[in-house]
This record gives C-alpha cells, structure tokens and sequence, in this order.
C-alpha cells in the first residue's frame, strides 16, 4: 500500500493550525485530506476534503475516519490510546505509530526512553503523593521543576519548587495528579531540532533552531541557529538515536537545552510537526509539514538545507491585528489560521522574517 | 471594505487546478474559500471551504456565491459576460474587472485595445464570413493563422492557412463562426510576464518566463529568462500599458513574442494567474497566487524578485504516473492537482526543477 498514490487520503486527528498547514501540503502532492476534529468550524477542517466531526475516542468518528482514509496521522500527541488501538484494530495504518504516542504522553516515561536511548535529560523523579513529591524534590534538589505526568502544553501544568516545604502544595495545586520532578537545567540557550524519518528508515534532519519563550509559550525562532559543527553533529546524533528507537514514521520536533560546557539535553519531544519548525515554510524547498506528509504516505524525504535565514515570530492574540502592516513588510511571510476568535495567548498565525544565509 | 480582512471569503468562478492554487495561498493568508464550479469534486472544490455547484451562468449560484464571498475572481477568461453582470448587480466586487474579461475573451477586441494601449500585436483582421476570410488572408499575406473570435485555448481553435485557397475551408472547419487572422510572428523566442496590480493601482511584475510549447500546449517555461535589461524593460513596460489601461486588480499573463531585431509583440493576455507563472511557487517569497489574493483582497502587493532559477515542467496526460521518481529528487518540486482521471494531453500537474541564480 505503500507509497500512497497520489489521489489517496490522509486521516488527520485534529483540526486546528497544525492539522491546517498539514492539509495544505498533503494538497499541493495531490492528495485528499480528511479531518477527525470535535469542535466546529476549525481551521483545518476549512482546506479538507472530508471532515468528521466526533470526539477523538468516539467509536463511530474513528470508524468513519478509517474508512476515509489510507493512512491516519495527527497534531497533537495526546491522542487517546484507546483511539489509537481501535485504529489498529480496523487496520488502518497510524504514524508516527503507538509506541511514540504512549512514550510521549507521559514525562517519565518519555525521560526514561530517552536516557535509555542514549538521549540524556536532566535528573527526574516520579511521585504520586504529597509524601513522593518531598522525597522527590529532596533527591533532586532546588530549585526544581514539579509537572503533571501526563497533558499540559505551553507552561501549563507545572510548577517550580523553589523551597523543600513547597513540595507537597505543589502536588496539591497540580491536582493530586502523578507528577515528574525535573532539575534545573542550566541551560545557555534552548535549541530544537526537527528530523523525519521515512517508511524505510531513512532520516532527514533540518538544521537547528534557537528559540525563545515567554511565558512557557514559544514567541519566536532562529534558524539556522548559529551553532558550532560539534554541537549540530551531537543534536543530529540525538534525532537519529530517538527516531531509530522509536521506528518512528514522520516529522519529531525534539527541544533541546544547551548547556555552558556545549552538552545537549532534551527537554522533551513532540511526535508531530512543531512551532519551532515553521520556519522551513520559508527557508527550506520542503518544510516540515510536506516532510511529514511525504514520510507518513512512505514517499522519499525531501531535501533539509536551508535557503535563507528565518526569524519565526508567533502571533499571539490580538498581535495578529497588525496583519496589514506585516503584509506590506517585504521580506516578511504571514501565515494566519484562520482561528475566528482572538483570545489572549492563543496561537493565531506567524510570520517568517527571512535575510540572506550568512556566509 | 478593502483591505479585507484575514476571516473574509474569496468567491472563485472555477474549480481547476488554477482555483485548487489559489484557494491553497488564500487560506495561507487566513482567507476562506467558496468555490463555484459546475462539475462534482473538482480540484478545487476539496480545499475549500464552500462549494457552490451550479453552471457559471446559473442565477441562484451566483447568488448563492455572492452571499457568501466577500470579493470574486476567477481562474478562467470565458467567464460568461451575463454572469459577472448579475454580479455587479448583487453588489459583490469582481476583479479583475468586466473590463479586462470582455476584451480578454475576443481576440479582435483584445488585438485593437493591446495596439490602442501601445502594446504592440502582430497584424491581424476580422473575418465574419467565407468572403471575408479569403480578404482577410489576402490582406495579411501567407501563412496566416485563423481563430475563433472566442474561446478556444491550448491551440484548441485555431488553423494556420497557408495558402489562400485554403481560407474558406479554414473558416467553414473553425465553424463558420468568427474569427481573426493573423499574420506570422516570425520570433525567436516566446515569453511571459507576469505582473499584478493592486487596488491602489500599484504595480509589480516578476521576471520574464521563457517558454516552450508543443502542439499548442506549454511543456517548459525558465525562469527568470536570460534576458537584456533592454528586452527586460521593454517587457515591464507593455505590461505597465496593458494594467493601466484595464484599471487592472489581480496577476495577468501576458504572452510574448522576442523578434529578430529585439522588439516585442504581445501574442495574447490572460487575466488570470498563468500556466507559466507557476515558477514563481519555488521561485519566489510570494508566487503568482498568494500575488493574485493579495491584489483582489485589496492588500499590498509582494516581493516579486527571484531566489532561485526555476525550470517548470508540465505533467501532462500519464507523465503524472512519474511522481514517484519525480518525488525522489532532491531539486524537484512537485505539484499535483488531484485531478481523477487521466487524459492524454491533461494537466495533471506540474513540476519545478530548482538552480541557484546565476551570476
């Protein structure tokens, strides 16, 4: 079945922007896009050939998709695991596949993989109870970094401890949930590095980038991050030991703190297109939305050199009501998503700032 | 109401691969969709958000369209003339213009208004009947190329006569309808321009296209053409003449003839987003069709300055069962169009083989 003919349909689980962008390159290969999306009106589900509009686990919505589609993928990692098993059970082919979703929805698990994996993060510790999370921040130290196991994005969902006695509230106001207690990483600047992985085990790596967040939310991105051969050769060393670990199929987006003696540790990853990846609309022949399209259909990869140098900035809120004085910017490429309603933080486009490569 | 505001629905009259093209760089830019278009899913019709399946001319459609989208355009010339008359009468804005459509879509028209502009034509004259064809060859002297008045594309209604005993039967085998005859161009090459104007009559135009056609079909345009700065602004200027003239809104093509002695004659407008415009995909920072959504939402035009050579190839007919092989190369750009069903000479898609500029 594969590679997927032209023609054939992509299942996408999600309908906001990264489940947009995604439908607009399956579009321009030729394919059909179909999107699994519960709310109405999305931005994804405006570019699609066929939407379903059911909860993510809802039997029926998942029976309908399959049918739908060739092949089922995703912009979010927290796909529930019992949509993706009814996936595989009506045979349909689900990448990046089970084993990357389940590492990835929860922090111990994903921190474990990753050390096994030759992946280094920093220091962690599971805890369950007020009494676990103490004994947790005691091992690692302070200040430290107390998250819930599983859901959370852009900042929610995690608290720093900065004293031993703050360990239990901690627990409490993250809801009594499983945590992760992280140590600090003193980082001199946080890195990502997007790669892909094809149906035959090929790997793709894009250059790094350098980002910048706010808030716990991602405001913008440099790439090609100025880094040195070693530290870009040890990021690709990172991407290959992940996607080869995890017989990953598709586009990862691993974050990446660089340390003062020039070591990398991942923060975490995302088994799908990424932020700090939106910058290769624009300073790449194939961005990552095409190279996961191209990866997930078991096409080849598609070329990763850079072409120009790109400064991403997220539009957020209201900041996507300068949209008519970043389209007069020459060199500045806007992408919106067509969200209809500005709420404060929420993601409503970017823009690529693009110059020359430097020398 | 201009410049409209990302949210707003671009109305399209046609759901080809042109539409599928523009509809993908609308929802770039946060725009929705709405698609016009007679037959059941056409290209188009799957990336956007409202589709509207009727005849072009049909009353409720266009209403039905017009209620929906906030400005008009079109991916095709013979847009009928009673059509974007009930348009202008339901009050919604169509450009380009019913203007440059009605001279667009009658070559007798479109010859006496391009000379009229200072846009030079090869000679050319009327023909209503048997009787007058024979005068019109005569006048024009052998060989001498007989259309149709209207319609006709891809070398589709037209004859070269040449001897002048073979002007009737041309006319009678052409229909018996009207037609012009023109004489020869004796070029040495045909090229393109692409150019746009804004609703603020600013106008911007990319580089010349060199292009090669095969029974009256493009196969391959370069771009941007080797050119002199002197053909290079005799170009810019014709096409600065033609918008002008039009009080154009919206990316036209105009197709060229280089002589021997280095002038330039226009063979033939199209006023629309153009077949040897789709360089401009891998080409440039803002392609043809992001340019064209741009000038008909009333924002500022884009940067139309090259980043790379391009060399555009049709996929026509079964050449799009390569995409396989097309798909593994790393220079290659591939662009599909979701079309069904293959016939032979049918643009399936089209590919753009990338180069660093020269020099």
């Amino acid at each position: 079945m594969f590679p997927l003919s032209p023609g054939s349909t992509i299942g996408i689980l999600g309908g906001g922007q990264l489940g947009r962008m995604l439908a607009l390159a399956a579009a321009r290969l030729g394919f059909d896009v179909a999107i699994l999306e519960p709310e109405a009106d999305a931005p994804a589900t405006r570019v699609s050939a066929h939407v379903v509009q059911t909860a993510y686990d809802d039997p029926e919505g998942l029976k309908a998709l399959a049918e739908l589609a060739d092949v089922i993928t995703f912009e979010f990692e927290n796909v529930p695991a019992a949509a993706v098993a009814q996936l595989a059970v009506l045979g349909v082919p689900v990448a990046p596949g089970a084993r990357a979703l389940a590492v990835a929805q929860d922090r111990v698990e994903e921190k474990t993989f990753l050390n096994d994996a030759h992946a280094p993060t920093v220091r962690f510790a599971p805890a369950n109870s007020e009494a676990e999370a103490f004994a947790a921040v005691a091992t690692i130290g302070l200040p430290a970094l107390m998250k819930t196991r599983r859901e959370g994005y852009d900042g929610k969902g995690q608290i720093w401890v900065e004293q031993l006695a703050d360990a239990g509230p901690a627990f409490v106001s993250l809801g009594r949930v499983p945590v992760v207690v992280e140590a600090r990483a003193d980082f001199v600047r946080e890195l990502s590095i997007i790669a892909a992985r094809g149906r035959t085990g090929e790997i793709e790596v894009y250059p790094l980038a350098e980002n910048h967040h706010s808030g716990g939310i991602l405001r913008r991105s440099l790439a090609p991050a100025s880094v040195s051969d070693a530290l870009a050769a040890q990021a690709e060393q990172i991407a290959h030991r992940v996607l080869t670990a995890l017989d990953y199929v598709g586009v990862i987006g691993i974050e990446l703190f660089e340390l003062a003696d020039g070591r990398l540790l991942v923060n975490e990853f995302a088994p799908r297109v990424h932020n700090t990846g939106h910058w290769t609309q624009d300073g790449c022949q194939v961005d990552q939305f095409e190279q996961h399209i191209r990866a997930v259909a078991g096409w080849p990869l598609g070329p990763t050199n850079p072409l120009a140098r790109v400064e991403m900035l997220n539009l957020l809120g209201d900041e996507v009501e300068t949209w008519l004085k970043l389209a007069g910017e020459p060199d500045t490429r806007l992408h919106l998503y067509g969200k209809r309603e500005i709420k404060p933080g929420r993601k409503m486009g970017h823009v690529n700032r693009i110059s020359p490569l430097r020398g």
